[in-house]
């Protein structure tokens, strides 16, 4: 999985019809310290992440792998909200 | 997935028969801002998109997860049409 | 999928047995203007493709999307001979 | 598989149901001599691994293959504690 | 596919137990002139590959359509051992 913040929404009326009622949200990855990088995913949300959330997010098929996403053209997903996480004994981000 | 801009068409005529009727379109990644990257990936189109159009694609097995593309040697797809974005509650794209 | 030139062939006689009559060329991965980049993947012919020619390569699963590929050992797979590209309108490569 | 060290720990409360009582382990990418490169993974712990244990991991659908990952949106899993590897005939890391 | 050099051994006696007895080989990625790049990867030895020879490795779910390999949480494999290939018509690389 991959570490990531939620920064954004994406919208899009005209799509596949079996993703109707799936956001898409934008999500930055960050480093192990938090910091945002250049490279983001767009996600299906099957936690109903809020802005500035940090996440894990799936990718390819193993994002199919929720009751949301199940057989559906989605290869990014976000699987959970993050509470905390540490490098080294010491906690490098606190929600 | 990604967010990408459809920039052009690929044709080909000998190709997995499989595959015909199958329109290929060249779509360059996008960063946050909708700015064109180096970075493009040539994908099937299941929604009619048309040039200068932003679009999600999904890669991998997910990409065979439309009515087009089921079975299919295909490995990136055209899933939605992108209306508008936004970054921290800004717009960045409307379409 | 990627769009990529045959360069050359790979030759191998110790291999998995259901590879046996798979041939394995070289396929330079090429830019938007058909300029040959560093990357390259070895892919299955599933094409008879000739070397020169720009090509359709899919990756993953959906390599083995083919009746030449099916259930092998295969991530990589040639599907279409490329006859054209064009970019914001103008044709970029013609065979 | 990647070669990787075991830095730390992800908590997340909120998060697919399915995925109750796996650890979530925070892996650094090592390069052959085992030194830390900037990459990471989020990866299931399939071993009981420890902080600072050298680890194989799998990604994509390879991670759903272990009985705690089975059916699981789950991209990543530790699958091996490594004990040694050797270059060239020369040991690069024991344990 | 990718072609590469084995150039080391992953040893791991704490593993999960479908993966006994399958050997770990450390594989370095070549170019297409057979040189050593800095990237790697851990593949499982479906050919009884030896040190020093150059091999093709098939990534993600096609690198478990081996019957070694199969079920098994394992995301590289070495399928075939190569004896020669060619770039523009000229030998790059003989066993």
């Amino acid at each position: 999985m991959n570490l990531g913040k939620v920064v954004g929404t994406v919208v899009s009326t005209r799509k596949e019809s079996v993703l109707d009622g799936i956001r898409f949200l934008l999500v930055r990855l960050v480093d192990t310290d938090g910091k945002e990088t250049p490279s983001f995913v767009v996600a299906a949300d099957a936690m109903g992440a809020g802005p500035g959330e940090m996440v894990l997010t799936a990718a390819g098929s193993s994002a199919r792998q929720t009751t949301l996403t199940q057989n559906k053209p989605v290869d990014a997903v976000i699987l959970a909200i993050v509470d905390t996480w540490d490098i080294d004994g010491k906690t490098k981000y606190t929600k």
